[in-house]
């Protein structure tokens, strides 16, 4: 598969069934998007969580109502087929992984698109702040913290946040770098002592890899996206669909 | 009255029927807030509304369906009663102006309450920049534009701006300190040649008074709260509340 790839080309590819794998360093440059998919019953609730909790849950588009298409950030794109993963939630639980979602759809469905850090890690690889985890070549370490999102309606949930460690001058450089981001988390939400935002082992992440904190390094935090994972966990809709990890929308926006 | 009064004091007396008035100027330092209260089933397609258009509705606080308290921007306040006079419109019209709206509460509102360009005001002055209609003792000229606003469910308007004449010079010392204050319209949306945005005559506002614009001044069109009350009375929804014009709810949050 080519990597200079257009957001168009790999979401036809998607929708082709021919494109079935995790989106980074695809359509690089380009804004990569969490999907959440509700009946509109929950979608007030829902939109709200993510208006109270905009660090792990900054929303780059809404669709109306029964449309598929992210009229927004990716004009004539159609979210049912243009990612190449899904996952199908019935009450919670897990029941289908798929690559399209055209069977499930319902006329009473909104989708979410929910920015991702993949916008601010090129940038700090860019200006020269390494990514542990990139470097190794793992998935980021993700926690869920003693740290309480505002709840809404239905949803609740810890914050869940990302961790990469960096020595106290690249945290200030990160810190100044983020910042240019509020769509994909922003700033950091805590440096340092893990253990005061409930992080017992910090080689034991809750989701993804452990990755090597070096000497003179302090581990950065991160609000993840993963925090809306959690919160449909919790609230066990009927059923909802998100992306599979790392199998990412595309969208035509850039980064930064 | 005392104009140095905090803002809880303000609200018991408005919840006690003995404040009445226009809110500028008192509890200064705390942000003021446009209020609409709509029924649950409108309140999914007004928050993404909002969302779309976070210039003219910068989303302040969103209460739980069915409960009064704002508990973010002001724990403990009934906004059923702490501010000083409300407006009922029922299917687009207005039907009341009220002091309380205690009967016509349901278990179904949702309330939200949106930033007002009252918060950056203060900041242009401290900082030297004139503030024409407050000097001129005027209500802020507003003009609806030939923008339109991201249209969300029923929800949808021309965008509606308020004006403030500057000097060049001042103009871009306007955008540096409004940008400061994105959840009070933050930076202007359009200077110089209003016929530009639809405007047909700069001394004839839509809503406001008239102001001055001397020699050398340029008009700057800053994004208004008024552009909710133009969406609902595009949307005619069966009922909705706000304040009445000027006659804001005190939050207890500190400007900027």
């Amino acid at each position: 598969m080519n990597p200079s790839l257009t957001p168009q080309e790999v979401r036809l590819l998607c929708r082709q069934g021919e494109f079935k794998s995790p989106t980074p360093g695809f359509a690089s440059g380009y804004t990569q998007a969490n999907l959440v998919v509700l009946p509109k019953s929950l979608a007030f609730d829902f939109l709200l969580f993510c208006h109270r909790n905009p660090k792990p849950c900054p929303v780059l588009d809404v669709t109306e109502v029964g449309d598929p298409e992210p009229r927004i950030v990716a004009p004539g794109a159609d979210l049912r087929t243009d990612l190449p993963r899904y996952h199908v939630f019935k009450h919670g639980e897990l029941v289908a992984e798929v690559t399209d979602v055209k069977e499930f759809w319902r006329d009473d469905f909104v989708a979410f698109l929910i920015g991702c850090s993949f916008s601010f890690e090129s940038a700090l690889i860019n200006a020269d702040v390494p990514v542990r985890h990139i470097e190794e070549n793992k998935n980021v370490p993700m926690y869920k913290t003693n740290i309480s999102c505002v709840s809404a309606g239905v949803f609740s949930s810890p914050l869940v946040v990302s961790m990469r460690p960096l020595t106290p001058g690249d945290a200030i450089r990160a810190v100044e770098i983020t910042s240019r981001f509020p769509k994909a988390h922003g700033t950091p939400v805590y440096l340092g002592d893990s253990s005061q935002i409930g992080i017992d082992d910090i080689n034991s992440p809750d989701f993804g890899e452990a990755i090597a904190i070096r000497e003179g390094e302090i581990p950065v935090f991160w609000a993840c996206g993963v925090t809306t994972q959690t919160a449909l966990k919790q609230a066990k809709p009927e059923i909802a669909i998100t992306h599979a990890p790392g199998h990412m929308f595309i969208t035509d926006m850039v980064d930064g």
